[in-house]
């Protein structure tokens, strides 16, 4: 059994098959979450599954669970998981290759005749990203009770097109119960976003745990006013005091060392037009660390810093905090095996802690949940051109194929 | 005919009643350019303006003339216009004053059975504000020939709905030829949208001229990436840039003395989604000016700035002009009349240069123009609360009236 391997080429080709839905000129993929597209990759990833003589079942927030019974299928079911929907102008790996090297482990114990005594099952997470519908990790956050399923299916894009009325839309508005469904260990596979893997030359990160993360909305209200007659020292420029704060947001995240991180993204300007000075903007951001206390910190910093800069324009500045996740640690006995695991594929390893969510970071309030990272070139994700090579991606898979055959058990000849 | 006056009350409670169509919360108007409330706005027009006697035309673009018959109707018309859009959140004086104003006085003479030799004209301008279509004064620029009515029909608004679309949508696609159409001379009254009439106390304004606008679209480009794992140091955050060029945008209306003006009030940000640090971000600006030498020196200073910024961040700044307008001079001839009637009326006024935009400024190319302000309350405009009292609107109509008989002439009885 220590010789088993996935097949890489299967696994590449796969994983290229799938990232051609949504496709983007430069290479990338656009699959924001239960989009046509993102509704055409889950039908794909389904008849792939089925093919594989899994069972599928949909529960009512779209969370996909591909099923391969087990020896003892009263056994909770060790689970492969990650997601399927992409940023904007997404990558071909953020998510799918952990979907793609779930269903290549299943793949592979079906070549190999090879039976478990607990069941396996492959999960696809609804909007890990956050991107079209927030916060981030929605589907497993849902999984877990952290927010009603009330409270996610009546989330809105954008365009007002709620949660609900997009899972209809795409045929993954499941029946099945949100949640109260026995996981006995949870395994998932992730592209690294970040350089560290690519600057050490190791194959596999183990992650440890987790960065703080809080994420904010920025309010600023200035005075709706004529662009041009209106003289400069009568105005309260909402647009103006969004820009200070953008980049107070910005100097927080360089404050605090080489762990800090913050950015500010996501804006919305009132009434963005040209000829009226903008009355109100709304801007999106978060602060992340490793250290709880320095989030603390941070956060207090970017506090004051906004409450000067409302006492020196004279305009409103406010900070939501919206959601928050980290800092946290995965399961050390998973994340030991996860090492052993390595290195008895021969696969160089270290322990890494993330800074971006995954639906692993949820998992770990029901189940044991371990994750591994495998290189970025150019430590890029969230980005069309995102890339990690074929190699690493098989080791990725094999990483999880034997960690799961090790929760699972492999049933012998005969056995029952 | 010199103790001939408008009807104070009936043009208050006209201009209050046009204000009605569109109205916001905060009691202001809503009414983009070529929207439905735009098309109820001009049907409410159009039936008073026929009540009064007059024959109504549509240009392709949306223009509408209302005319009133002259004793020698083979005379150009003498005409009073503006405009009926307004900005997202408009007030109720802007454009729809100089509207309505024109309006009173074709309903005054009709009261006062006087006949023009000339005739009269009141002409509502297609989208004047460049809220919903850039650029601004669209209708007007058309007119007079300075781009093409297919260009104007062919802008688009943020949800790529064309100018031609949304025409036939309230059905003001008209069929008359646009421009080519003999204008004998060119009035507009409008509130002021800054703060000097009401400091100096006087209530007409008679324009002379005005600022030097040059509009701008910074492109800033970054690169897209994740924005929790990606070191600080590793970012190239167009969002930081652009909060840049907004602050140095407004540096630039700041630095060159009480006659400067800045802003940057339009962003567009790809993606524009937590979790993605933006990749390009798109921020429309104009700088202004009273002094044609010094608008170049603020240009030079903004391109230079952008470009030292481009060097720091080490991401891509472009600056590129898509309008401009002025300095320019209104018709002095217009302007002393202006000047004499207001004297002879008894009302306090002053010499003004505009810094906003209105139909009158194209105009000069075609005709002898002029443009009289009346007082905003707190100089506020483009804002819902903007305000000009009942007598500075009846001053402003009165003056019209009488500037419009002086060109016009009125025919003595039994004259014919």
């Amino acid at each position: 059994m220590k010789n088993l391997s996935v097949d890489a080429d299967r696994l590449w080709s796969t994983l290229m098959e799938m990232g051609k839905i949504g496709r983007t000129p430069a290479g990338g993929s656009r699959r924001l979450a239960l989009s046509r597209e993102d509704g055409e990759a889950r039908d794909l990833f389904v008849r792939w599954a089925e093919d594989a003589g899994c069972t599928i079942t949909v529960d009512r927030v779209g969370n996909i669970f591909a099923r391969r019974a087990g020896a003892d299928d009263s056994q909770p079911p060790v689970c492969i998981g990650s997601h399927l929907d992409t940023v904007p102008t997404g990558g071909k790996f953020d998510g799918v290759f952990g979907v793609i090297a779930g269903l290549e482990v299943l793949r592979t114990l079906d070549d190999a005749e090879v039976r478990t005594r607990a069941p396996l099952e492959v999960i696809v997470w609804t909007n890990e990203e956050g991107a079209r519908y927030s916060p981030v990790t929605l589907g497993s956050l849902a999984f877990i009770g952290a927010h009603s399923v009330d409270y996610a299916l009546g989330r809105m894009d954008a365009d007002d097109i709620s949660v609900r009325e997009a899972l209809a839309k795409i045929g993954y508005d499941g029946s099945a119960e949100v949640g109260n469904r026995p996981i006995g260990a949870y395994f998932e596979a992730h592209n690294e976003q970040g350089p560290l893997l690519e600057e050490s030359g190791e194959v596999i990160g183990v992650v440890t745990g987790s960065y703080a993360s809080r994420y904010f909305v920025i309010t600023v209200k200035g005075m709706a006013a004529h662009v041009g007659p209106t003289p400069m020292a009568r105005r309260k420029d909402a647009m103006v005091g969004a820009a200070k704060a953008i980049l107070e947001v910005n100097r927080v995240g360089n404050a605090y060392g080489p762990d800090g991180r913050s950015n500010a993204p996501h804006i919305e300007v009132y009434p963005n037009v040209r000829g009226v000075i903008p009355d109100e903007v709304r801007v999106s951001c978060d602060l992340r660390h490793r250290e709880h206390t320095t989030i603390d910190e941070m956060e207090k910093d970017l506090r004051n810093a906004l409450a000067r800069l409302g006492e020196k324009l004279d305009m409103d500045f406010e900070l939501e905090p919206y959601f928050a996740w980290g800092p946290m640690s995965f399961d050390p006995e998973l994340a030991e095996l996860l090492r052993n695991t390595a290195d008895e594929l021969g696969y160089g390893r270290q322990d890494l802690q993330i800074i971006a969510g995954h639906d692993a970071v949820p998992m770990t309030e029901v189940t044991q949940s371990g994750l591994i990272l495998i290189p970025s070139r150019d430590g890029l994700s969230h980005n069309e051109t995102e890339y990690s090579a074929p190699e690493h991606v098989t080791a990725g898979a094999n990483v999880l194929l034997h960690a799961a055959l090790a929760k699972a058990e492999v049933v012998a000849d005969g056995d029952t």
